[in-house]
């Protein structure tokens, strides 16, 4: 083969290379013209655009910035001065439009002492949890109502497959702060109370189709706002 | 582990619990302001807006009722007085919204005493038929040429795998109801005779690309419309 | 374009067909090898082989008859004589291998007077359900806790989003019949009270993710069997 | 930012560069030693080994060349001395493992003066078809029927959604070359003719089913080797 | 079974079905109206309407007709005038709106004599070439560092797995021209010097992360046109 | 509807419904047996059994325990004492079988004052990257050359579409801690140095596809080990 014709370093050959390399340059904006309605590299959400079973509509590209893939919103603790003593702070495509559409997303679990993420789905997505600081019992049941459960300490990371029912338990003396990373950019969230109680689904059906006694249902509604 | 702390059961610790409960329910309301627009959960189609390669545009959450869930189109038997004595009821996105993007729709099959539903392909799923009255005589034929066809009685089930060629045809005495189920909100519908002579491909093209007579090929057109 | 060359009916020319037509025969049997070995068109599950992330590896296609494509297991009722008054009798691809990688599946739901299907969620698929007999109230809560319910006709079909929560309760004065049909050949199938009270789950871990009272979690854990 | 550290050209540095890099190659050949088992950047089939619904078992990478990902196959032309005076030579993840997984492959198509390639469909991809030489008559039919043809020349590529029916037609005096591409490994191949009239589907279902002739039915049977 | 129907040749009993007919072509002109709506078959790209993570938007199928499935800007070479002696020429969704959604695309690829297409990637998709005329030296290099590289004659076909580097460089002395085929009908496409060097990422970054010497980096910018 | 037949406190209660029980149990066993052998709750990679396109075989669910979903290998730092002052420690399928066809995993990133991860692509997944410690200058390049870089400090996120040439550097003056989610659960690696320079792809092959100098492209060789 022949030698690399870059192999060069004075001036007047560098101009030469300039003029030689217009043809690359306009080839290069050829692929700049097409790859600019891309849709493929990215697809930044546009929140107030139509949406659709794949994800939001995107940004144009020319619009689109170095902020639109970065999202401060989980570096401080969520409010955890409340009755679970715990937050989720979610940086799911809603939030973080710089997902959309790229199969994975984020969230800040915050656990003061005694802190508890109630039992709860991810209707679409698969999530690993990294506990950062503390110690934290996690567990989830899968189809065939088999429980994994085990304490998990600072730097251990737990996986719980999709749709399964799970949980996370701050299990130590001190607050534990933990991230969830999922496989879609909207794993969806369902927390089984506040899915039984804290709406208007008629208190008999919840007790015909969950074997709840009745004055558990009641007294749970009352608790989470739930009419019916 | 504490004692549960929502053991309680009078009226100045419910009241405790409304007040510690107001955190939750703000934690929860960031839930639902983000799950709001989620496009995850579901994607009801609104049919009058841009539609892509994954589906339809989703209504809005906020308008979406459990009508947009329910489907009563296939309660009652089409029409069967017509040549094949058969009628095909679909209820697949466009008929039926709130299937937009969850990749599972279904049909109604009615067949008359001696009723065929003709060779034909759905392009884009997989089918599972289930025969609720009657018998019925169901075959595919896969790349391989190779055929599989059998008689089904009440409460057979039979898969037809994604694109492959195959029928329905009523094998007893009385009339016989069947529903299909699909792999996709759009499963596509490619029956072989109109697809053939119910449209405007010249004549010779047809006998060219299928080997079949003239006579043969002029009298479908004829009986189906096709021009050419 | 040249006249049809199969329009010929004496025998000579047939047999002048059959020879020009070996070369065609030869040119099939090409694809036909090569379809052999396809995985495109089904993938019949071998129970017994490996199985991965995308279902059972497929039985040799030389093996497969058109009984691997049907099954009748769904033709009886499933027995409801017990609490719920209802059975749920599965075909999916571990009782039915025809449909491994089709992405479709069926399940058969009796319901006894009073019958109930008890609040569950399939973790990997949307389902769409159809009533063939009496009448079923069903429904199913979102992510935003939003309560989607309804009574439902024979001949209604309700779809119902992967992963939620959802229910059917017999609302007639008859038995009722439905099938289900999933976007997936393994849905999978997690029944709540089952999930958490028929395990070894600790009862104090049950009560501090679900808030329900020592009480009612111990008696529904001797009901169903759990322990801890 | 401090000065790039490669910046560096004695003997006595590179040694230096050397034994700095150490924990780097370690770290590289941890990277090697669990990249060695991934599956992910790609799976030459293992013809021999379990296939399962999205494709085949992968070779062992250690054995894999570049050979694996090379295919000299379609460089000849097929034998066109048959009845529709053309030939399809596959490329498909059974004739090149190196794409299995790839959602990815090729077929070489030869159409002498008149050759056809009769109306067929992929059940499992869609397809480009480039002309390299002479010029092609191609079209489809869509799922309402509607028919798209036009001749091509050289250069000119179509492409035909995924599985509908479609045929391609030497449209020229001289012999017509093209190659096509497809959006599956595997995209499987159904020739209308020899699905219908190749194999024993018994002669009244077809007939049934196509509405075609008694006569035109057997006299295609005879001519494919169809027997019933 | 009863003789088909359809075994019929009297104009008489031709009317009789054009009669018998008009219930099928109203079931018939059932599936027409909601397949008009259907976004299954294809879903020809409308560019100046929302795009999502899953393509464009869809153009009416009313208004599609069959130039919308042909692309002609393949047929002549590409401008190797130029210093790398070659040029590539993308028939991608956004120069041929036809593929959009299907999974497929293609590009033409001209080499001079000395011709190269430098190394780069296809974010989105694997690739499979073939060498149409001349020969070329192709290859990639994997996640393990193990490169796969050689001379490929006319007829043969080479399979670039998705994301990887890789090359491709006229290794004769002739030209040579190639056709691509990808994966997916966006590939995306990212060029490694014209990513490096022909934009603002400030030199130093460059160096830091390359391991290239300042006189390379610059040297190349200025060709390339980058700036920082 | 009735009342809950649950409502129910006394032993011989609890006997009659323990006795009502036995049939659910039946049901719930069934459900068991058919679960046991599904592939759809999770698939934990068996390391050692054959691995297609879609990931490794599942172990059997009987020998799973809560072990196979909990890895504790990105608990302690990497080791940063090499040229790059930096480390990255995947759990990646290979690593954590847990994850095997979850569409999720992480990596732990160290960076000592000065770290460099350098340029790099994951060919199979997009990632989210979270910074636990210190501040990270991260950037990627886009198809269209377009540059996006920026400082995160402790506690942003950001996120690298697939495929994209991306990097990020210790731009503090104290050591910084990462972790990076992927939408896959095998994203794969390609560092460009080690792609180019650490293998036996020949200089000249090189320097045609880079346009780096001779020089260059030896003394990079020299220190990463290549050859050629």
């Amino acid at each position: 083969m022949a030698p690399n014709p870059l192999h060069t370093n004075t001036n007047h050959e560098k101009e030469h290379w300039m003029k030689m390399f217009l043809p690359i340059l306009f080839l290069c904006s050829v692929f700049f013209s097409s790859s600019y309605a891309a849709v493929q590299d990215f697809c930044v959400a546009d929140l107030s655009a139509p949406f659709g079973p794949a994800g939001y509509s995107c940004k144009k590209p020319a619009t689109v910035t170095v902020n639109d893939f970065v999202f401060s919103g989980l570096g401080a603790s969520g409010n955890t001065s409340n009755l679970i003593k715990a937050a989720v702070t979610p940086a799911f495509d809603a939030q973080f439009p710089g997902v959309n559409g790229l199969g994975v997303s984020l969230a800040r679990i915050d656990l003061a002492k005694g802190g508890v993420i109630p039992m709860h789905t991810h209707p679409g997505a698969s999530e690993v949890l990294i506990v950062i600081e503390g110690s934290i019992c996690a567990g989830f049941i899968d189809s065939a109502n088999k429980v994994y459960f085990r304490s998990l300490a600072k730097g251990d990371i737990m996986v719980f497959p999709q749709g399964l029912l799970h949980f996370q338990v701050n299990a130590g003396k001190s607050p534990a702060l933990a991230f969830a990373s999922f496989s879609s950019a909207n794993p969806g969230l369902q927390i089984l109370d506040f899915a039984l109680f804290a709406n208007n689904l008629p208190s008999e059906l919840i007790e015909k189709t969950t074997f709840l006694d009745d004055a558990q249902v009641k007294k749970l509604k009352k608790v989470l706002g739930g009419t019916g």
